[in-house]
Parts: structure tokens; sequence; C-alpha cells
């Protein structure tokens, strides 16, 4: 089918480029004439011959170029991998709109600079001291309501260190980081239940539970994995830390997860690897994980209800460990909540279809996907129809009996997708392709070559109730000769599919990602976020209330309290009030600024050099900055962001008084 | 013109995309059908109307769409703002290539989290406590020789801190950050002399040279502006400190600076505004900057003999401030070194002629932009045709036999550049236009309208002797409604415009920048960069030797030493070597690291977990990690680049035994 397409695209579209037919502005004055042989000056087929641009890539500039104040059809919600970052990307034009700050301080937002932010980041740091400036972020979950992203919330999770971010997506910020001190590692997060009752976060690298030490010899006896069910208020908009729980699993590797929706609704589903519990030791004359975690032909898919753990927990058949109620792994089994079933060697994704009937699941060493039928894992269940018990008594499902099939589908299937056609995706690692099958019968019918080393896939609203049919993007996580060469350091290589065809794969465009190494995404309609434009005046931005500190125009004033000089501060165009700053060296000094500006856009920045300091105020907002002026001196603050023709003009001294100066301090 | 050229190309290409005649693949199996009425399925035309694309949108469209694995043009470099970075941007596919770490730590990057890059920013904090994690970049600067780029390094200052950056455009990798502790703020930085013997920074708001304090009371008298020329070492790569000096300037605000190329080869020039010496207190009954610094009606040009300078320093006619050679401003008076002439309004740019004849300038209140002839001011300077002084004793040049003549060029007139027709662009900051202007007859030619608010712009080499004539780039610094709604923090806007039509300017891609406030950019042709792809086995990438800690596979070991326990590393597809790291509570660390792969794009990243350990190994890198395992417990380390199918498996573990307990350590 694809060769008779290309054939009749050929004879539609070449003779018309070649004739030169649709040129126009030729050469200078003398205007539109049709060309003979080289094509004219300032057409389309010579700006074609120029750039070297074929007739497929015409289709597709078309379908991605987006002119002067055009608007896009979707924001892709991209993790910013150990950038700590998320990104938002429009599709189809490919345009990166905003990283969004979450776990790494960026000054460019006053991220991690203000108070506000910085105590927000504290939240995230570990309980026994020291400080973290980055993350590893992984998987992106927009808020859903009934299955379906609601445009809300986004959530992500940082693997490095085991935390989960809240974004609000009223005005993409990032307004809360949680952390239980439980595990070490998270893959399996972040992923919402259909409702966003909860986020959940799974493991990756077991460890001692709560942060104890064990030797690495003691691995099967002490080392755990454990989900955290992360309580989600929504009229808050925050994790409710003390209504959250956990459940604690075996030291398997859990990987990726997603969540039961419509049939399976109330269940969750995590992956697992290394069920061989290798533990390495490759100076010790062990193997490596790579080898030692890659011996067995199936690892355990983690079946757990989550629905009914809830009264578990309420039942209080918990243990409190790092402050997070538990259900221990032995009550987890009395309770019927936790299952195991064989899924081929070494898997990444677990995706449910957008029915909630089916699962699919790839081993990334098996060169099949397979399809496990939810009516089946629960059938088995209520029979008690088990396959033994893996070492630590959860029951093991009879795999045949729990899958519909599988399809052939290549080298290195990783991760799948959906659409609105019945067609599922499936990306292949080693292979650097993406795989459209049929969900019905489980054949492969096309497949489009990535450059390369595809990781996640995204569909547009892809693992959703309801997906999408237009878009799917490949995240690459090689580019190799892709971009012209900017060092050793690569962009990552985002590739647009255009999936509307069901005959054919199109690729239509390479985005490489300047900053991070994302891992997923997630795709949503433009119309379906609700994003404000400026703040209530005094906004701390961090809570969305008020703040106590709000200073209006007119009422800016510096008072000395016993705790610190408090400075109330305003900015607006082009001025900052006050413009002088007087302390004595010593002095702890309380910044309150506030933009008091309500025009769309007009941000101003606040910096000071020496000190540190930098704020980013979005118009209405209001941060403090909290310092000790212990370096005398004269030290120039200004607005660093470009506001006005007088924008040079906004700035003042903060001027710190040496100890022991003769003179007064002009309070 | 215009009207006529719009009228043809509808002529032309209207007809054809009306009538379907570009169809193909018409809906489904019936193969390319002319359409009636509606645009068949799936035709150009569809897409067009689909997606609302004009037939303007359609040129632009193939002037820019860069198919995968397409090649751009031009490198662009532009600052980051106060992201602290500089971003590398692809120019005509508009696509962003790279974010630089620069002097704000990036974890994607290992930047500012291994040792290395730890010092290497030290280098750049004050010198009386105190850490800087920001910057306010403005104005990078490619090295030159001749008076064109090179391709060899990128200069790069932070206005907030009055720092300069070296990136080596081998590997696209921050080498140096230097910081005198003489000025407090830059912003005429970084220019480069025109073979790159000088790294230039130019101060911004004056204060006590060497750090001291003064109140603001004093400010005639005891705040002062400098420029400092940091010696650049082209063989080592570096900037020589030692070789370094500076000249004092009076406490106005000196702005954007350019170096004199060609005819003026040897000067340096340097804008200024608020010669009024307003101060602000805008608390204390006094004006703020932005009314008090825009009272008269000319500022002063600071024209500077860089070339004699250098005698002057060699003979030792300088005094120390902050570790730094100064010529004192009387000296420079004294010896011919400064003088001034008047400038319209508050000036933005200062902008050298590519032949090195003429400065235009451009005040930013005033509706001209003014073209002075170099040879004039010589002729002035040798005359010793003076106007007065300034209130330091600086000779004014008389501005009327200083010019050749002005250019009514309208409203918020900021920066020039130039290209290869004899044109000259200046920017509109308040009318929100870029001109088009004849530097032959000084009249205005086009201005195209910009989504909002220029400031400056670039077209490639357009700053140099060898400008060329095809893009420009709009930096527009409001987007308002021009994006999709990402909140109230929105992108800036970078506009490419098609210059090579002397009839018409076109507006062919709106690009937001999704991270960062930029300010000024250079454009070079991506050819005229060599960077390399992988790292000779064990290179530091800061000072781009072999680290003396570099480890080959087989040669890994743990071994404990007087200073802490040393672990020499190394990392390949798909496992860390060792994988087991055991350590006593309270033990200093020293983890070296080595990535030993040498093939494109075979990066891998090494985390531990709390400690806040992150690294960023390219292929043939070597990065140590010092920290102290303070904190007992079990750590999994991994490889955060998804670098191989088993890249989930190349973990293990940092084991650290607690104080007291009972077992022997293991090493």
């Amino acid at each position: 089918m694809r060769s008779r397409m290309q054939h009749l695209w050929a004879l539609a579209v070449v003779p018309l480029l070649a004739a030169g037919l649709v040129a126009c502005q030729g050469g200078g004055e003398g205007g539109a004439e049709k060309s003979k042989k080289a094509a004219p000056s300032g057409s389309l087929k010579q700006i074609m011959q120029e750039r070297g641009l074929k007739e497929a890539d015409v289709r597709a500039a078309l379908q991605t170029y987006t002119p002067s104040g055009g608007r896009d059809e979707y924001f892709m919600f991209a993790s910013g991998g150990h950038s700590g970052q998320v990104i938002v990307i429009g599709v189809p034009s490919m345009r990166i709109l905003k990283y969004i700050a979450v776990f790494t301080p960026e000054p460019w937002q006053g991220y991690g600079f203000d108070d506000q932010t910085k105590k927000l980041l504290a939240d995230g740091d570990p309980p026994n001291g020291g400080k973290l400036t980055w993350a590893d972020t992984h998987h992106p979950a927009l808020s859903e309501t009934d299955g379906d992203y609601d445009g809300q919330y986004l959530f992500i999770n940082d693997k490095a260190n085991a935390r989960v971010a809240v974004i609000d997506l009223k005005d993409f910020v990032t307004t809360q980081i949680v952390r239980s001190n439980l595990i070490r590692s998270d893959h399996g997060g972040t992923f919402v239940t259909p409702n966003t009752e909860y986020v959940v976060e799974g493991p990756q690298y077991p460890a001692p539970l709560g942060g104890e030490y064990a030797d690495i010899s003691e691995y099967n006896d002490k080392y755990r994995g454990a989900a955290i069910f992360w309580k989600f208020d929504r009229e808050k908009g925050r994790i409710d830390k003390a209504a959250s729980w956990a459940v604690e699993l075996p030291p398997y590797m859990q990987d990726l997860s997603d969540m039961g929706k419509k049939d399976s609704y109330g269940w969750a589903f995590f992956n697992s690897f290394n069920t061989e519990r290798a533990t390495g030791g490759n100076l010790e004359g062990k193997p490596s994980l790579e080898s030692g975690a890659s011996q067995n032909d199936m690892d355990y898919l983690h079946i757990f209800n989550w629905k009914k753990a809830e009264e578990v927990v309420k039942a209080g058949k918990t243990k409190k460990i790092a402050g997070m109620r538990v259900i221990p792994l032995d009550t987890a089994i009395e309770e019927g909540l936790l299952y195991f079933v064989g899924e081929p060697k070494s898997p990444h994704g677990v995706d449910v279809t957008p029915d909630g009937k089916e699962l699919v699941i790839s081993g990334k060493l098996d060169t099949h996907t397979t399809v496990y039928s939810f009516a089946k894992l629960m059938k088995l269940i209520e029979d008690k129809n088990f396959q033994g018990k893996d070492p630590y008594g959860v029951p093991i499902l009879p795999f045949k009996e729990s899958i519909r099939g599988q399809a052939q589908i290549g080298l290195g299937p990783l991760h799948t997708q959906f659409d609105d056609k019945g067609f599922a995706y499936t990306s292949l690692f080693i292979e650097s392709k993406v795989a459209r099958w049929s969900l019905k019968d489980l054949k492969v019918l096309d497949k489009i070559p990535v450059q390369y080393n595809v990781g996640h896939i995204s569909v547009t609203g892809g693992d959703t109730v309801n997906p999408g049919g237009k878009y799917l993007m490949a995240m690459n996580k090689w580019a190799i000769d892709r971009f012209d060469p900017v060092g050793p350091l690569l962009p990552q290589n985002f590739q647009l599919i255009d999936i509307s065809d069901p005959e054919q794969l199109r690729l239509i465009y390479d985005l490489p990602i300047p900053l991070g190494e994302p891992h997923y995404a997630q795709m949503i309609p433009v119309s379906r976020i609700k994003a404000i434009n400026v703040y209530p005046p005094g906004e701390d931005v961090t809570t969305k209330q008020t703040s106590p500190f709000k200073t209006i125009s007119g009422q800016e004033r510096i008072e000395r309290k016993p705790d610190g000089v408090h400075v109330y501060m305003t900015e607006v165009r082009s001025h900052i009030t006050p413009d002088t700053i007087r302390v004595k060296e010593g002095d702890t000094v309380h910044l309150h600024i506030d933009n008091v500006e309500q025009a769309h856009d007009a941000t101003h920045g606040f910096s000071i050099d020496t000190y540190n300091i930098n704020a980013s105020l979005e118009p209405g907002e209001h941060v403090d900055v909290t310092f000790v002026a212990d370096k005398p001196g004269v030290f120039p603050m200004y607005c660093t962001e470009f506001c006005s023709a007088l924008h040079l003009e906004m700035a003042g001294y903060l001027l710190v008084e040496p100890k022991g100066a003769s003179k007064e301090t002009k309070l």
C-alpha cells in the first residue's frame, strides 16, 4: 500500500513543482515569469532546490510550520530527565514554550532564590541533612477525571531521590515537593489513579525501608521495594502527606507502572525486573547487574488492589516506617491485595488499554509484546488458581491462562501507547523503530524508523480512556548525526510522527531537546488548560495565597524591627521603590517585594550583586528575600527583565555600612 | 513596491493552490483525483485550509523547515539572560540545539556538581565570601581574527556580578570564569578586539572601585566606572588575569560598547547614560533614576585608545585596585587615551560599521540614529578641537563636527547591525519594528513590525568586517499573545527575518525561548566551527588535560589513603565498575570516574541519592567527585543517561556503614 501511495504523491505533486509553476516574485524587478530550466530566483521550487527539500518535506513543513501568532493544538509535557525540570512543547509546531523549574534551582524563574521557593525545595531535602539541587525526572502525569486528562495539575517524580512534585497548570508553577524517606529511588512514578485520588510512586532500586543500613549481602532479607500512594487533595491542589500510605514489596526492581481504569479501576500494575535478586559486585568476582539481572525468562508483573488496600489502611493494619503508614508485605498477601504473574524478560512498560480491559507488556529482552486480559487475571484470583508463590509468599498466577496472546513485534520493545482507531504503538529500542499493530488481531501493520534508540513514545491522550489519533512522539535517546555538531554532549531527539493515515506512518519533524534527557511525556489539547495571565496583587505563587507582606504603591517603607530590617518594596515600570536601601553590616534584611503591575507579560526581575539575590516577579506576584548583610559595600540592584525603554534605569543601590563606621545609619 | 510583489505572488500561487492541483493521496483508496469544492483529504491545500496557512506561510515554511537529518546554515549563540547560560540555536530551522551551562549549576551537564566544575564556578565567587549560583548574561562575543568570527571561542558577561566566562567551541563547554572585584556590574561586555587580544568588560552601575563602602551622597566623588581589558591567551584558550588591566571612568552609567576595526583598529567605544549622575532616592523625596537620568539632551560616547593604553600600562602608570592594574582617570586624560563626544539621549547601542570608518549610535529617547565619522573624531582629537571638558576633565569633542549625519528612524531606537548590501538595520523598541536604512544616504527604506518590543537584533556576521545578507534575528522582549498561554511568565520571542530581498523584509519564523531572557546574539556559519565528538580517554574537560586519576577498564580499584577512600571507577555500557562501594560513616570519599567509551553520543551519567551526587560523562571524559559520607545507609547509584537496552541495570550501591557498627569495613 505504501508504495502505491508514494507513487500517487509523486504523480500529483512533482510535475507541478518541477515545472516551476509555483514560481512567484521571480528574480527581482522582473516579476513572476515561468522559468524554463533553472527555477526562478525566490520561487518555491528554487527554495526546495537550494534547501534540498523533497516532496514529502513540503507536506511535513505545512503540517508543522506555525506562522507568527499562530496556535498549537497540543501541549506536550515532557520530563526533563536529569535537568530536574519539566519541558512544555507546542505540537505540531514543535516549539519549546517553557522549561518549568521543578527540582533544580532556576534563576530565570527566580526558582530556589526567594524565601518561598527555597522553602518549597527544602521540603524535598533528605531528613538527615543535605540539600538536593537536582533530580532525575522521569514520568510526568497529568491529573485525570474519569481516566482522562482534566488539565488541572501535573505531577512528576525524581527517580534519583524518590521525590514527587506537584505543578499547578493555572500558572505552570511548581507548588509542592514531597519526599518520604521510606524508599531511596523511584521509577514507577508518577502515575495517577483515574480520578487523581492518588499520585502513585513506585520504587526502583531496593534498599532497607526507611533509610536503615544493611550490607548488600543481606539483600534478600533486608532490602525491599515499596509503592507509595500519595493522597491528592484536589481542592487544595496539594498532596496530603498524612493521608498517604504505602505497600511493602519484595526486593525486585519495580519499574514502570500503570493504573487500571474503567473495568480495571481500583487496581494498579507494577512491572519489575531483576527477580533474580542479583546485586552486582563486579569488583568482588560477581557478575555485573546487567548480566545477573538477565537470567530468568520471566519477571513479575505486580497486580495490586489499591481500592481494597485503602480499607486495609483504614483498618489500621499498617506499620509506621519513616513516618509513613506501610502495609507490610505479609499483610498485603494475607488481605489479597498483591498477586504476581510472569512477564517476559526484563519488561519496561505495562500499559492498560483505553477500555481498561487489557494490559500490554513488552519485555525488552523479548521480541514479543504480550496482551494480558484483566478479566482472566481477576478470574484466576477469584478461583485462587495460582502457580505457586514467590520466595516472599506472593501468589503467582499462571502466565498462559492470563494472556490473550502475543504479537511478534521486534527487537527491544519498551513502551506501548494507543490511538482512537484500535491501533497500538510500541517503541523498539534496539531496532530504532516504532511499530503500529492491531490490538484486535495482534498483527504488526507498519514500522517506521526513528533516529535513534527510542525510549518512550507518546500519543495524544495515548494512556487515557480517550486517546487521539493524530500525533505520536518518539523520544529517542541518541541523536548521533542528526543535527549540526555541538560537541560531545548531544541533544536528544524527539520525532513527531503523523499517525492520522491508517495506511502509513509519516515522520514530520525532528526536535532536538537542548537541555535535559527527557524520559516520558504526555500530550493534552491546549484547549483543556486554562492558564491565567496575571496574579491577583500580592500573590505568593507557591501557596496561591495573598502574602501578609503584600505592599502596594505608596506604602513602601523601611522598618527596623527586632528580627532585622524589613523593606517593603514595589516594582513598576520603570522604578524600584525604595531605590536606596541602607543597612548595617550584620543586619538580617527582609525584602518584601511586589510587582504591582497587572498588565499581561509585565514581569520584573530583581537582583543584587555579590549576595546572590535574584527574583522574578510576574505581574501581581509577591516574593520575600531574606539575607544577612555580612559583606559591607555598595551593591547595585536592578530589574533583570527588559521591561521598558527605561529598563536600564530601573535600578538602585543596597548600601551596607561597615561595622564601626562612624556615621549613623540613615534609616 | 511591496504591494506589487504581493500581487504577483498571489497571481502565481493562489490559483494553483485553490484549484487543488497540489492534491495527492486524496481521501483514502481513491487516489489523486482533483477536487471540485472541498480540498481532498490529505492534500496540501487541505492542510493549508485546516491549519489556516496563507501563501506567504508556505514560502516561510519551506525556508525554515529542516527535514530529518538535515543541517542548518548558521549557529546562533544567544545569551540566556538571567538563566545564566548560553543558548545555541540552528538557523534557519530555529531549533534550539543546546543550552551551554556557564554561570548557573546545571545537572544535565553535571555542571557545578563534579570537582572540576565546582572549582571553575568558585573562581567567579566574590572574594569576601558567598557563592553565586546565577548570572545575568548579556552579550556573547565570538572570538575574532582580523575582525571576523573565527569559530574558536565564545565569551559572555554576567551583568549582575561583573564576571566573564570563556567557552571553548571545540566542545561547547565553559572552561573559565574570571571576576575582578574592581567593579560591581558590567554591561558593556563582552566585546572582543579584532584579533581577540582582549575581551573587554565595560561597567554599568558605578560604585566605589574595589568594593569599598561610600554612601550614595558621595556618588560624584567616590563612585566610578571602569572598563576591564581581559588579556586573552589564544594558545592556552584562557584569560591571563595577570596580563589584564583596566581604566577608571567617571561615574556615568557606561553601557554597550564596540571595538574599532580596520580604520578604527586600536580604539574602543563605550556608550553611557545618566551623565546627569542621578542617584535615585525615591523614598527620600528625590526622583527615581528613570526620571533623573533622562534630563540631559546628550550623554557621552567614550572614545578610548586601548592600543596606546597598553603602552601606558607597560610604562607602569597604573595603580593596583583589587589586584588589578588600573589606569587612573587623570592619567587616561593626561596620556590622551580618553575623549568624549555627545550622543543623543540615553543611547543604547554603539555599532562600528563593517569598514570601521563610522559609528552608528541610537538614543533610545531620540527618534534619530546618528552616524559618526571616525576620521572626523581623529581629526578633532589631533587638532585638540575640544568643546570644553566634563566635570572630571575629560575633553569633549564637538558633536556636529563629529558626525556625518542622522537618519530619522522612529521611536525607541536601540541597536544597529549591518549587512552585505550597504544596509543598516536598527531595532525600534517603542515602535516594535525593525528599520532597514541605507548607510549611504541615511534614508529609511523599510520597516517590519515585530512582536513585541524588540531589544537587540542580529544579522549573520552583522557586527564584523564581513556581514552576511540572508537572515536577521529580532530579539523581542515581550510575547503577550504570540503563543499558547503557559501562565504569567511568558517565553521571549525571537523572530527570524529574511533580509535577502533588497525590496522587502519578510518575517519567516517565531521562536519562543523557553528558558531565559536573552539579550544579544551572534550568528556564525556552522562550517566555521569544528566541534569534536569524543574526548581522548581520561580528559578533564575544563582544562583539556588528561586527569592524573584517569582509570581504564581493568584498573578499577578502591584504595584507602590518609586523605580518604579513593574509588577508581569506569563506566561502559552497561555497568559501573565497581558497582559496590563500601565506606564508613565520616569517610571522605574521592570518586574518580571515567567514561571509557569512545563511541559518538555514548554519554553516561552517574548519580547517588541523598548525597546530591550527579555527573555527566561524555565519551572519554573523566570527572572527580569528592564528598564526606556523613549519612549512614544504603544509597543506590546508577547511570542517568539512557545508554542501552540494559540501562536500568547499570546500577550499584554505595554502602555507608554507621559509626560503631560492629562489622569490619570490607575494603
